[in-house]
């Protein structure tokens, strides 16, 4: 694993996120990394992010799919063009759709681990495919389209 | 639209649900009425739910469309069999999968109103497409398959 998360490479504006960014403080602030060919990210939700109790809300689950789907998106871009993430020009990209199946109830009280890996690079366009494992246990399973956005896209949003 | 809210209904061990617990103090708590054959929900994000600057965050919006889509699968249940939700026996519905096209950027800032409408009724599964409006705006598309669980998985969960 590299030292600095995907994350961290985030300018200002979006590292205010909620799941994922560092600069906000209410947030889930997850850390998203290469493990080869996979990303992977730790995340333990606080006990009371429940659904039943003892268990982790669906939409927790689905945060966490779709900003370590955001972040691996974002790596993968990179890793097409073949550098770094903190070289020019900027690569940001955002959920055009987040498909999530809860495939067991996951426990709450554990770290959980989710994985990534990059099943299509197309234009702007990267898919991914994401599983949340719970004491070695896959108990939810995703996938991310996501989109490069233009900066120029960006700066009219931030206007 | 009737008084109770779906989620006023919920049993107390579902009633911590961090997005529909009426008893989840941390939580969303959010609250879904039938609006003739839609259900309806208003939110107001907070101002730290943030993607962008000034826009929600994915997973949230994944959130309202998960929960509000389990609390209109509950409701359409029990409407199903034409009875009222505090008559036994009880239903009760978790995620079995979420899918979420987010179309535009949400604002922050606004109520937002999240609309269901039942799809499918089909044995224990029920299937119900979401939409978030701000500002007049569709800016996200969901859709819910929820699944009744016997009482007797709910108890054994709860070992």
């Amino acid at each position: 694993m590299s030292e600095k998360a995907f994350q961290d490479y985030y300018p200002d504006y979006f590292a205010v996120c909620y799941g994922c960014g560092s600069m906000n403080e209410h947030g889930h602030q997850i850390k998203s990394f290469w493990d080869g060919e996979e990303s992977v990210c730790h995340f333990q939700p606080k006990p009371y992010h429940t659904a039943l109790p003892g268990y982790v809300y669906g939409g927790m689950l689905a945060s966490l799919i779709d900003c370590h789907g955001t972040g691996t998106a974002a790596a993968a871009g990179y890793r097409a063009e073949n550098r770094a993430m903190d070289t020019e020009p900027a690569l940001r990209y955002l959920t055009a759709s987040l498909h999530v199946d809860y495939l067991k109830p996951t426990p709450l009280g554990v770290m959980l681990e989710i994985r990534g890996r990059v099943k299509e690079v197309k234009g702007r366009k990267i898919v991914s495919e994401e599983w949340i494992v719970a004491n070695g246990v896959i108990t939810v399973r995703g996938e991310v389209v996501a989109v490069q956005v233009p900066e120029q896209l960006v700066k009219d949003l931030l206007k």
